[in-house]
């Protein structure tokens, strides 16, 4: 399989801990999202993936977009470690956990998102900063909710082994750091998050592991 | 089963089109996302949905929120009919569909970040529609690109009795009728949306079929 991933897409970030959590060697293959205006949008890469968005999985069937989709056909077709619980209730808490980063955290902070409201409503980046916090803090504020104080002092979101929770949780810390937003009311989220990067398949899977990995230019 | 809905929430209209398919009774207790300021966002609703969004499904063993987690719940314990197909590559281009409008289209347009782009960027209504149609427009139009001409022939997103991705098709075409965006370039959606909104499980979903449905202003 070949996985298409830019270092800094927590999108693709998510899928690459996912393989690495289910040891599934995957090639990857860096698609620069700035590099000549975005090398996600020439029509060789749209092909694979219409939204012109990364991460895509290609599999030996064709190709695969969106990254928890991608998640749940690897939960699918390589069911050891779950990433899920079995029972459906507990699933259920896990996938609304996911999905909360993934439709109502991370769209709207994307990078075309943010070059939008710049060319919309000529935002400023203190703008776009406050924009990209005030969503993190009341995203994540709720999440803190959802982690009980057992679970989160074992490490992670959802009692049993890292999963589809975590997946989406670590990518989106790291971009909260990058912007430097005020997480100091998620204790919890906090130390789930610091327990996860020192896992193996969670440090593999970082932006500054990656072969395409950037430093910050400030 | 008690589903908190909202007659405009496309995300509560996804969960009321899979409970009709599925045939499953869950009483629907209305919540107002603007009378009151929002009722969503007092202490007692909060406590069913940190997040403070509708839907949420009351279960016997407690509340589950995301409509995409509470769909593939309802597909987990009530199996028949199946909204998803068997095969798991073709499952997950099914979730990437429904993932592509959960995630990347209704967020964007989503009551909550209008307002915002109101109070932070003085955005005015034409401002407010251009940013709603401009989203609606390149995700439909990358997802007209996912539909077979045969399926979209026989009514439906994907080949098979209508599921996930139809489920999540119908409401956001609904949204992008209410902003008049133009779809012109989407034949095979409007068809199948036109097909799907025939059927009697679409129909009582729809939001003018809802106890709490109002006509529009204008």
């Amino acid at each position: 399989m070949r996985l298409y991933s830019y270092f800094r897409s927590s999108a693709a970030y998510r899928v690459r801990i996912a393989l690495a959590l289910k040891k599934v060697d995957a090639e990857i293959l860096p698609v620069h999202l700035l590099k000549g205006g975005g090398e996600q949008l020439g029509p060789v890469y749209r092909k694979l993936n219409p939204q012109a968005l990364v991460p895509t999985l290609e599999t030996e069937a064709g190709a695969l977009t969106q990254s928890l989709a991608i998640i749940e056909y690897l939960e699918e077709t390589h069911p050891e470690p779950p990433l899920l619980p079995r029972e459906p209730f507990q699933r259920a808490r896990v996938r609304a956990f996911a999905l909360a980063i993934a439709c109502d955290i991370h769209p709207l902070n994307n990078l075309r998102v943010l070059n939008r409201l710049r060319t919309d409503f000529d935002a400023d980046q203190k703008a776009i900063e406050g924009w990209y916090c005030h969503w993190i803090q009341q995203g994540l504020g709720a999440l803190e909710l959802m982690v009980s104080d057992r679970a989160a002092a074992k490490g992670v979101c959802f009692e049993g082994p890292p999963g589809l929770a975590d997946i989406c949780l670590v990518p989106q810390m790291a971009n909260a750091r990058r912007y430097a937003c005020d997480l100091s009311a998620m204790p919890k989220l906090l130390a789930v998050d610091t327990a996860l990067r020192r896992r193996p398949e969670f440090r593999v899977a970082a932006p500054e592991a990656q072969g395409d990995y950037e430093p910050p230019a400030r």
